[in-house]
């Protein structure tokens, strides 16, 4: 038996977890963005005033790295994970400000186990964010891979 | 007239940007992965060895803000960007490890004005990245939005 807590026997078809939540501050926004993508209105609040974004606002990067560091505490570094192929889409659907909180919710949308190597099952799932005012800024759907039970163990 | 280089006109259907090189070092994959996404594979180049990814490997996100930073650099930072409402896909092909050098290429896949918003025109590209062996590692398809040479006067 593997000690992880999820495995890929463990995620049910329909079933939604919690991703728990963060707060944004200006701080980091303007950490990340100085880094990975340093467009005005992620680094200065006036100029993200005078964007459509309205605010100093986070890269969409670094709302999916957040919702990457949400997944990871809320249950991926207690699982039997083995990487995603990628996304199928992201949908930055609104701003993500300094002094947002995003709270976060999983569904799974669907699992199959791989032809080629049966000791991996691919899990489809569909994460969104919201912000304090119930506002879903964010959406991503993509297929992650997991050990299965016995293959982890 | 925008001081800017590029506005929504200067994009030509079919044509590829050069995006740079960009070196991976150990340091910035475990630095990102620490803040971000915390699996074994891009936190422990022992671990990464025995992961399906066969060495220290930056996260996927990680890739996704280089390639953002690569495009900064290339000519978004000198661009009448106005952000983008989100990806079309992602696909990590290939692992990227520690010490690989990226190459990237863009390529413009069709454009056309907004019919709500005419001073703005969306743009819809592919991005490659390539490591020193040839191998493409990633790819990215989206759509960006870039105000019209005339609105950005």
């Amino acid at each position: 038996m593997t000690g992880k807590t999820w495995a890929y026997e463990d995620f049910v078809e329909g079933a939604s977890l919690d991703l728990g939540t963060k707060h944004v501050s200006a701080a980091e926004i303007i950490e990340f963005a100085s880094e990975f993508d340093a467009q005005p209105m992620h680094l200065d609040e006036a100029a993200g005033k005078a964007s459509i974004l309205g605010g100093l606002s986070a890269s969409g990067w670094h709302t999916c790295a957040m919702f990457m560091r949400m997944m990871c505490d809320a249950f991926l570094l207690d699982s039997t994970a083995q990487g995603a192929p990628g996304v199928d889409h992201v949908k930055w659907k609104k701003p993500v400000l300094a002094g947002d909180t995003l709270s976060g919710k999983l569904t799974i949308l669907g699992k199959r186990q791989s032809r080629s190597r049966p000791e991996v099952g691919l899990v489809s799932m569909r994460a969104e964010l919201f912000n304090q005012h119930g506002e879903n800024v964010f959406e991503l759907e993509n297929t992650a891979m997991f050990l299965t039970r016995e293959a982890a163990a």
